[in-house]
């Protein structure tokens, strides 16, 4: 929860003073969180004051336990650098950039003050928003440990995904090195800070893939009405919230007894595209499109029940019903922290919205969470409308402790 | 501003109640307008009380003078129908639908009380939102016109754009019989509406392409501050407001001496995808970026002024400065309302942003308006960092007028 303060520095906000706050685009914190109204530039705003932003040090990585915010820019990279001091030396400015932009904060200080014969430090789209609790969050794909001397530094845990039933992935959309999560409450700001995270690695990493997701379809936010996906139902209601210390212990984070070491306080996160046949789905039934769920549309109920949060009574909904194949219960009590996005990218060459979810979970173990649970749903009524179209897996170490400390210390550092 | 009142059909706060509104997803207007604060769900808002929904009747179509909204999804559509009668009653079924969707109400009434064995009326995503400033716009293409025996009812006004010079467009990104360009604070709420429409319409049109964007790139509203480009710079800064209803005469809505008297009160609306080549951009130096659009990049003042809204002194700029070429007084007088927006589409194949400026404007001669001013920019410097990859042009009708009106009644209804 560390804040570092530079008041030599400028921020995206006092580069402009606050004449543009009232345009801010939609920087507005949800959630609970509670808008700034501040009238001056000198002060740095935190968390706990504002929501606007969101601390970057911690045991654990922000964009994991934070309330759901309503964008996310997700991008996937290669290494192209085989030189390993090379790609430390990205990985420090990478944090070093992170840690600023997160605070709101232009990327050097140089941005506009600096020589008017050299590229600005930054790209310059996100002065004047504010902070939107922008999270970035870094993961380590399996391929990475091929390459610099890793190779026994590979978690066991980090296991390949096996091939699914009905997966029809897109190898263009799938896997990588690396993976940086933005998560802000204003686009902009998650595009800018992957953009700028590209320009900075420059010739030692490039994008893959990456992904724009919109309208948060979990929230970590146990008391919050649970978003609709683009099926028009509520999904992940029983998610893990932020708050529950205990569920966080035993589902998401790594822990001492788990190793490796350096990956004690990290996580793993899957990543899936899937694609929704929208079109078809369109012309389902209503009772169909229950039937298949488990719960009501309009309320979110599960079968037989009158509200979205009443306990499920799984015997009483179809034995495909998907809240019944994915509840712990189906699954040796097995659950993920869900952080999905919607997504819609235009249309595919046959007049269809291609149009989604991309879902996102993190877990504290990989076959136990997520592999068990998605193997659980190779009869999932679902299936019939949804095609899993892209998929990664990455390792997420821990948090970045101070101001000294950088991703991926653990793993790359000879004293970790 | 007719607001029509149907207490009898479920809107889509009414079937959820107001249990969720702190949750309601960015829904908070921006613009000016003034966020809801109601814990009743027996009132509709009206525009004027909250900035929440804008009224879908008018002599104009909502969406072009109106504040711009947040976030977009733009789609152009084929018909495929050859029925006359049958497409005339599909514009009727969307004219309903786009007047309960803009007023946060879902697509027909028996969406969640009607027939289980039905599909519902509405897909449901956008349950428990806002109407979030929702503004639906349709416009007819050339091609329209060469359908349904309409060939004598083309507006001269209404050319086919010629090819200008560093064109690359790509053609399943242009064109379309038809379009709906759909604004709104959540981008949930815009990409409700493109795909009920489309679900609607099935079987008669099918969507041709699409756009998403974001992150507002001009502005229609005078004393607000002007939004960044991807490129970091604002642009926009002299475009036409809302208010302003003498440059609206002058230069976007098509008067009575104008013709065809069906288009009276409508306007053109031009599309262009704009792809910016970022990586080449974030590698320029400041100066030079400076010197392209014949601003600074901090303030956004021209050059050799201090503030963003000082009067340009075009002679200071280098000569192929774009604030310079796009200026009226480079262009005869003639001036366009800018509506664009943002996107980022991914990746393209060479590990580069699919990102840039999904360019709208609206004029009342495009001719005199964009063609004028596009063949001004051949010289642009700013050509060297972008390219136009989509292209469409499309003439919008007048407002519905009132609950018996319905999009594309003057031209299609034998008594207009």
């Amino acid at each position: 929860m560390t804040e570092t303060k530079d008041d030599t520095n400028p921020s995206r906000r006092s580069l402009i003073g606050w004449g543009g706050a009232g345009l801010a685009l939609g920087a507005v914190a949800a959630g609970g969180a509670v808008a700034m109204t501040r009238t001056g530039d000198d002060v740095e705003p935190t968390a706990a004051e504002t929501g606007a932003a969101v601390a970057f040090h911690g045991a654990n990585q922000a964009g994991i336990a934070t309330p759901v915010q309503d964008r996310l820019h997700f991008a996937a990279f290669d290494v192209d650098t085989t030189d390993r001091a090379e790609f430390v030396q990205m990985l420090k400015d990478w944090t070093a950039a992170a840690r600023r932009m997160t605070a709101g904060k232009t990327v050097g200080d140089g941005a506009y003050g600096g020589l008017a014969e050299a590229p600005p430090d930054d790209t310059g789209e996100a002065l004047g928003l504010k902070p939107s609790r922008l999270t970035l969050t870094i993961g380590f794909g399996p391929s990475l440990f091929a390459k610099f001397g890793l190779a026994d530094r590979r978690p066991d845990a980090l296991v390949d995904l096996p091939k699914f039933a009905g997966d029809a992935l897109d190898a263009s959309r799938s896997n990588g090195d690396l993976c940086v999560q933005a998560c802000a409450d204003d686009p902009q700001v998650a595009v800018h800070a992957i953009r700028n995270l590209a320009r900075i690695g420059m010739g030692k990493v490039s994008i893959r893939w990456s992904q724009l997701g919109f309208g948060k379809t979990s929230s970590t936010t146990p008391d919050a009405q649970t978003p609709r996906n683009l099926m028009g139902f509520k999904d992940g209601t029983r998610n893990i919230a932020g708050t529950e210390t205990d569920r966080l212990k035993k589902f998401v984070w790594v822990g001492e007894k788990d190793g490796p070491e350096w990956m004690v306080g990290g996580s793993y996160v899957v990543a899936r595209r899937i694609r929704m046949h929208i079109e078809t789905w369109d012309r389902t039934s209503l009772q169909e499109q229950e039937d298949v769920f488990g719960r009501d549309k309009g309320e979110g109920a599960p079968v037989g029940k009158a509200k979205e949060r009443d306990e499920p009574f799984l015997k009483a909904m179809k034995p495909d019903a998907h809240v019944r194949l994915a509840h712990p219960d189906a699954n040796h009590g097995s659950t993920i922290l869900r952080r999905g996005y919607s997504f819609t990218d235009g249309t595919d060459g046959l007049g269809r919205l291609e149009a989604g979810l991309f879902f996102l979970a993190y877990m504290r173990d990989v076959s136990n969470g997520f592999i068990r649970i998605q193997r659980n749903l190779a009869t999932d009524a679902l299936n019939e409308y949804i095609q899993h179209v892209g998929s990664a897996v990455f390792a997420v170490p821990p948090g970045v402790r101070d101001k000294d400390d950088w991703w991926g210390r653990t793993l790359f550092s000879e004293e970790a």
